[in-house]
């Protein structure tokens, strides 16, 4: 069975993470799926809106650090880059539905969808610096812009995790539903969409996605020290620690 | 009876949107009348803040869709962006006091004034998107910045209205009133500003303004759609729709 | 004893503004003492992060007015601009704990820290418009950005202070705390930024204030208007009239 299910239902794309047993962690065959079906899907008219969500209970444990603990330069996380950036240029409204954890790109890719709803269950977390890596796609310039500097200091520098109250509260959620409520209401959402006239909808998401030109500059950045910190020491003894299930050693990691 | 009020007390300009029996709908000769009186205003030294209200039960149910639907070019919109101008370029502080409905331009208006005090009646929307149009002066830029993109995509792409706790928590409003105690509380706040000194009133008020530059940019972009949109089928579909009390047939309108 | 107590601990540097007796009022020279600390700390591989707090039950009750009320240029305000810019570019996180008073620059400053913590005594307050001034080192930028346009006119155009839960409600702290249990959480924050991979700490901090260039634009703005406003007759005499305790002459203050 395909690791991405595409369903369109009520001029509704809906991509479905498909890898339940790994907590939907996303390898780079899956990024490279789900950024061929947004970009052949992003000109037709009889698509209104996407909706992303993951099979079984969790959105996305992240990246699939396996097979993240062998790159070694920016060109292998180009799948990776594909999708993010189909997202980011999606013309029509894309709608998140998280119940569970989302991990790393898990929340990172929710900045980047316009509308958002979890469920009570939801841990949101940005662990980056727990890897010796850095916040990529822009997460350091639009979590700060979105819940203030310090909230983001808790989240970037401190890598702690949060909870859905929190995520509603600083505005990465739309609202936070009882796990049984969640799928319909997004549904829901979806056929609200539907109803809005098509070119309406796609110029007022583009004039709200006006500050992109920064966003995209800001990406750049971040992913050449993404790349270098993938590479230190700390990185990689980090990721051994993380796969052989043991705490890091601090000469190497600190 | 003039359909703008203008009184000078206590050092504060009060100017009411008095159509009540139209829940104070603003027609461009409405538009032309603001922005006359605030530019006039906007050197007097006597002046140290102003004070805009509905007269009756609302604050304005926004633009008279009624004229709206006739506009056909971006110069019959000119009295509109006049008063937005003058409004955003007011050298003192503009407090805002709301009750009832705060529709289309009466809750994008609140973007651009310094405090804003609602009572617990307040209920703001912006149903551009139900119009086959798009949002305008600033709101497509300026509540994602306040609100976050999600919640602002709640308002402006789903076409969602919020309540007055919700305009609270997300910084649209500085504080939510019992009804009867609205007006004597921005009584309070007019007569704080009257005590402040002049200039540094004036200088902090235009240090905080400093993004003002990208504001005027962003509105000369929306205000092109705009105006593209409101000749759409879709457009005209919807204005008639509403004026006849029906719903918008999908075949014109989606 | 030293105005400033210095501590290095658990890869943390601990400055302590140790005038309690006036409140931890800063003077020219206790700027000028943490300016130098920082910038000789600032490449040390050795610290992790630093801890700003003040002696005894405040944080601290901002400008030395005294001294504050005989300056006369910009130049004299050099050992504060020195700091808050030594406190802007320091590269790793910066934690701030707050209990009791935090007036004037003791709020502007935590805009510019990384993790603030509170406890539930705290009363934020940027009184600048009441001594005839504006405010300063970005607050006019940051506050807007960081509460909303009307939450900022609040503090700045009304200059009205706030209590704990808004400070966090709106960003501006991380946590609220019981008093005694303040010192115990920033304690445990300090070390949990120790155990964090150095490199990554330094890359995400800068990758998060990657709006810099404009901060410092708009501090040079500020501050050219505040210097003005120092010499004015109103800042004069609102000086004056704090000083000797009385109310100021609306003659000359208004």
């Amino acid at each position: 069975m395909s690791l991405i299910l595409k369903e369109i239902n009520e001029k509704c794309l809906t991509l479905t993470l498909n890898r339940p047993e790994k907590r939907n962690a996303l390898s780079a065959d899956m990024y490279k799926e789900l950024a061929d079906e947004l970009k052949k899907q992003q000109q037709n008219p009889a698509i209104k809106s996407v909706l992303i969500k993951g099979a079984g209970e969790h959105f996305t444990a992240g990246n699939d650090l396996a097979q993240f603990a062998k790159v070694e330069s920016k060109a292998e996380l180009h799948s990776t880059l594909e999708f993010m950036q189909a997202l980011m240029q999606f013309p029509m409204p894309v709608v998140a539905q998280v119940s569970g954890m989302a991990v790393g790109i898990g929340t990172t890719m929710l900045l980047h969808c316009d509308l958002v709803y979890c469920d009570t269950s939801c841990v949101f977390s940005l662990p980056f610096i727990n890897l010796a890596l850095v916040p990529e796609y822009a997460s350091s310039l639009l979590l700060p812009q979105l819940a203030g500097h310090r909230k983001a200091s808790e989240w970037l520098l401190l890598g702690e995790s949060f909870g859905a109250e929190q995520a509603r509260e600083f505005g990465l959620v739309n609202d936070v539903l009882e796990p049984e409520q969640l799928a319909a209401h997004c549904q829901k959402v979806v056929s609200q969409l539907a109803a809005k006239p098509y070119t309406a909808l796609r110029h007022t998401k583009a004039l709200m996605k006006s500050a992109s030109d920064s966003v995209n500059l800001h990406i750049d950045k971040e992913i050449e020290v993404f790349v270098e910190q993938l590479k230190s020491e700390a990185a990689k003894e980090a990721f051994s620690a993380f796969l052989e299930k043991r705490k890091p050693d601090p000469k190497k990691y600190c």
